[in-house]
């Protein structure tokens, strides 16, 4: 299996921040937060993942603190935000694919981190979901929303992120990817999760409840 | 002061992480989430306040991430609370002992590994309230309720942990139990913390304000 | 440039954390909590910053857990608020500006010790701000408040911080404290840091929004 240039995970794993980030600046203008709140949201909620995933395999300084470069995608996402390029009520679509590309891309990088830091198969699909779904879930405690990961809608936010950090393990352990690098099979892993989640939410896809289907009471308020 | 068969200990790990797990399953379900919403928070709970302190004391990977076998708890308790078998609203006395089962454990699993790992007698306590109460804390948090430990009724839910974690603490301390494993008195342990949180629930025992008793104004609602 | 005693910085530590134990200890009597709920929001306010940092650097055991005199202040702070020596209502402005003692000393010994363990400059400043505004963070999340730190008039809360980590980090890098300690710049930095968070509360300054001014709609409630 051929390799793909190692700068190419760094081009993606940014643009997975970048997204991530502007969810979170977007967040903070619906709360008409200011532009520190914006920068602060979004850098959690595009470096958070990330960080969780370092600190739990044991990378002393996570990345975001010890390579400058990951800090301009969410300078960059503070200041789209503030220029009105995006707005809460515009490219909702836009930006619900783009989050799907964070999930994407931070399910695949998080799972090869893990392997690479050797991490077992489960391990590291256990930790290619937390990186995927662990920024999002910061900015959901600290702008106080239900987190979207848990959320009666939100189940299939989760298992795209599994389903594709179980595909790149799986990969892994069979041999096909020694060096824990991206490659094709990655790529394409990218690509399904994106399409899987973006089926789901135009499909309006749901999951049984987590307790017997009888109705017993209203939901709470 | 002999010691117990090792695997002792982790049956009754695996068996706090259901516990835990299962109060985090019920809420879900209370709270209409769907299955993934259910295993997610029965997983946080369960394995949370070991991650923590793993995270802490610098156990990379984290017990929950190494060693697969700690997923079980967390599948079972999110099967269970789907098909039925427990409800938030039957069986909550069983399951308040339970979840008190899973403190005074953790209380003494996350002192014991504290200490082995090198922290001095009162760091280990710490870890140990810190491992007992922590799972439930990222529950509330992540489920939006005040947390169980700061409630104004959650006093008792410290102070047991607290005093389990001292007594297993000081035991060490004083040369009782060199190799940090779980014995008769650990076994003891565990069952005066279950029984003092239980008293506690059942005689509804409060402790002082945390300022002074002179009302002043109502609570906030 | 002469270093000063490096029991200097402990003390200013430990005076950071009673400050920042005493807001928590003060939030937990206004909600009514008891003594432990306050002994423990005290304590993560008080605590939390320091043990993020150390966790996300890689100091295992953190100093709070590792050095238990780092307990004593959180301990003071909950005994003062039972005591009722200071209440929520009475000397906020002497507890403001505690709190901005807090921030301006952790802003500087987060940077300093960040840089002590290796990571660059701007890595540096980021593990300061984290340092000063991280307990405030677990603080509010635990009890259900809007973060100080991205609330729209909370942004000259941060900015104080990220200023004093940038001149620490800087001067740092210029190649004026090899040996990373406190010396008279640095002292300098948390009278500045004290100032400007003061003056900004006098004042009332406030950032621009996070989004593009033009009104849209009202703030969710």
């Amino acid at each position: 299996m051929t390799e793909l240039d190692p700068s190419l995970l760094l081009t993606v794993d940014l643009l997975g921040v970048f997204c991530f980030a502007l969810s979170g600046c977007l967040l903070a203008t619906s709360r008409r937060f200011d532009v520190v709140g914006s920068l602060l949201l979004g850098g959690l909620t595009g470096l958070g993942g990330g960080i969780m995933r370092d600190v739990i395999i044991g990378i002393h300084a996570p990345t975001a603190f010890g390579a400058p470069i990951y800090l301009v995608p969410p300078l960059l996402a503070a200041a789209v935000v503030r220029l009105g390029w995006l707005t809460p009520g515009r490219f909702r679509r836009t930006l619900l694919m783009f989050d799907a590309g964070g999930l994407a891309l931070f399910c695949v990088s998080g799972t090869l981190i893990a392997l690479e830091h050797g991490l077992n198969a489960i391990g590291a699909t256990l930790m290619g979901v937390t990186t995927a779904v662990g920024g999002g879930l910061l900015r959901d405690i600290v702008a106080r929303e239900v987190p979207q990961v848990i959320r009666p809608d939100g189940g299939l936010y989760a298992v795209p992120a599994a389903v594709g950090a179980s595909l790149v393990a799986l990969t892994d352990h069979l041999g096909f990817n020694p060096y824990h690098r991206v490659g094709p099979v990655e790529i394409l892993v990218i690509v399904l999760v994106v399409g899987f989640r973006g089926l789901a939410l135009r499909q309006g896809w749901q999951l049984p409840l987590a307790g017997p289907s009888t109705p017993r009471r209203p939901p709470p308020s």
